[in-house]
């Protein structure tokens, strides 16, 4: 029961602000149908947790320790962790984790440990790693050189070793993309462990970014290593892109022993300030809840199939039209030369130098495909060289 | 018009599941309904907004920059941050923000811009400083120092001036709290400035950490020195705290000319990269919008009103059962001597060492604190010394 007074001081919007809203509220629906270049799905429904939106809910601080702010869904936060835990094979009693604003703060978080343990460590990530890494590395001074990378969009590996041993005095701390920006490309941890191994480092972390591919990896049937059981010490997936959100949200999971280092007991909220931010979203973790229980591992796998069977479709529809698109393994990316400046704005897809990419997420339909395809023909004997 | 399968891979929850669901609910009603402690309020009321719930929107990078990721309210965020630049006396051209995920966000946003202009500078902040602070401190590795308080929480500007005046070499950081986090007292800019010119600093850095004080101050009568105007270089201030939100969040400003410093143009996204987080939640600055313009000034003025004239009514209610209760002026926050752990815990009362408070928020009504004071009676000959 409300005690108090909720028409304190309410106004209605003005019909022009009302006329905003539904403009905007036009506009989603049109640009959600023209939404072929972010890796994020619109296949997500929340509708029965909308009645949660009334509350002044907050998870702050650890979500394994009960907090003296009750209006928190740490319960449901710790679930999704395990699950993730188990995705990424890892010994539940091993890792640590929680639900993050998204993956600058999952990466935050992996760079944050990382460099706590070794406070001299030199990160080494890819030239192809995402725009928001550097700036990281700048907030957190953490020492740090760019890597070449190959074509495809995986890192240089000889680069690196000649790199590691002019630096073989240093921690190393390895940044790597399970699953690059541009091309979904998978850094090889088999091939980063075995020049770890040959330079004799005995002092080294690896972080995946496993923004989208963490949620692709686990539900096909070669995956390229990228887990807990291949070597990690910390991964971010993102909850708002394969899964779908509202709200960006990602999951962060980290080996415990290095979380117990930073871990600061709180008096104030009687909890562990072992997260990035204090104050945390408690509404993703509940919606990454109800879509874990409403799809489970059968329904992503059979999502990815969908995806990757789109992302097939794609390249096909782009050849009989004469471009070459193309895609890594078990990447949902598909990558084509840059061109049509105009198709490319209305369909919102993304670009980098001279490539651009579709990624075929669950809402992507065939059909948009021809259209997209239909779109680009009509204009490619004017622009596309 | 979506295009694609919704049901791809859908299954309902379980019955079980439902029911842990609907549990959650009751049990957020109930707590709801004993929210003393914590500086969030609950009258608010988005429902008018849910619709944008179904799209997967992101306010992807720099509010002010147009981005290829079309599905944003950037338009209704430089609204907001305008509402709070005025509300700071900031000159409109002087500063740039953006909505934050809350305050452990706009705190670093500040810190960050302040270590980037003098990376070898010291932050000066009090022990009664929030707690994440010391944690951000670490993360960004910034020189620092904790201030002596005095015991209504202000800093101790003696040991402020003696501190300072053994590091006159290196650039001073000032991380002013503007309402602490257990007293709601607000460090005195006039003195501290004063220090500053005394000591002939010239190369200084204000940044003002006003969670919740900031939602006060702009509607007073007589208001502490706070914002651009008395001379602070950023500014925190939350908005799940005093304009209320289910998801935490905040408003980050700073002047431009600091934000330049660090800005960062990327292609992928066609933005800029100013912000910490890269993917943004877009649903809170369209609640912060909303809340802005169904109260308006006037109408935080009397939500304010009513949230001191309840302040005032629990100091006297304590004083009838003879417990000393006292609050900072312009604080919204009620001081009292720890005590009857059991009713703190129902309350959801925060405590340290040996306080603990009430913090009359809009939703906190004079029958609550009657029923919290008459549980509070009930228990006081057994447990209060």
């Amino acid at each position: 029961m409300q005690t108090s007074n909720s028409d304190l001081a309410v106004q209605p919007l003005s019909s022009k602000q009302q006329q905003r809203l539904d403009d905007l509220l036009l506009k989603m629906e049109f640009e959600a149908d023209h939404f072929l270049g972010y890796p994020c799905t619109r296949e997500f429904d929340y509708t029965p947790l909308y009645a949660f939106l009334k509350y002044p809910m907050n998870n702050v601080g650890d979500p394994f320790v009960d907090s003296n702010y009750h209006l928190n869904t740490h319960q449901f936060e710790r679930e999704v962790v395990r699950f993730y835990a188990d995705l990424t094979r890892a010994r539940q009693d091993e890792v640590w984790g929680y639900v993050t604003n998204g993956g600058t703060e999952g990466n935050m978080y992996g760079i944050y440990l990382a460099r706590e343990l070794f406070p001299n460590g030199m990160v080494y990530y890819s030239e192809a790693t995402h725009y928001s890494v550097p700036k990281i590395l700048r907030m957190v001074h953490a020492r740090n050189i760019m890597i070449k990378s190959q074509s495809n969009g995986e890192m240089d590996y000889q680069d690196l070793k000649e790199t590691i041993r002019i630096h073989r005095d240093i921690p190393v701390i390895i940044f790597a993309n399970i699953g690059t920006t541009m091309t979904g490309a998978v850094d090889d941890l088999k091939q980063i462990k075995q020049i770890i191994d040959e330079l004799a480092i005995h002092h080294y972390y690896i972080h995946a970014d496993a923004a989208l591919s963490g949620m692709i990896l686990p539900f096909v049937a070669s995956p390229q290593a990228f887990d807990f059981s291949d070597g990690i010490d910390s991964i971010a997936i993102s909850g708002h892109k394969m899964v779908g959100s509202p709200i960006p949200c990602g999951i962060a999971l980290a080996k415990k022993a290095y979380v117990d280092r930073i871990a600061c007991s709180i008096e104030y909220v009687s909890t562990l300030d072992t997260t990035v931010t204090g104050s945390r979203n408690a509404l993703t973790p509940l919606f990454l809840w109800y879509a874990i229980n409403t799809r489970g591992r059968a329904g992503f796998e059979q999502i990815i199939r969908h995806c990757i069977d789109t992302a097939d479709y794609t390249i096909q529809k782009f050849q009989q039209i004469g471009l070459k698109a193309w895609r890594n393994p078990n990447s949902i990316t598909v990558v084509f030369p840059r061109c049509a400046e105009q198709v490319l704005q209305k369909w919102q897809i993304a670009l980098q130098h001279d490539i651009a990419h579709i990624i075929t997420m669950p809402h992507v339909s065939k059909a948009q495909i021809d259209r997209f395809i239909s779109d680009i023909k009509q204009q490619q004997t004017q622009i596309c060289a």
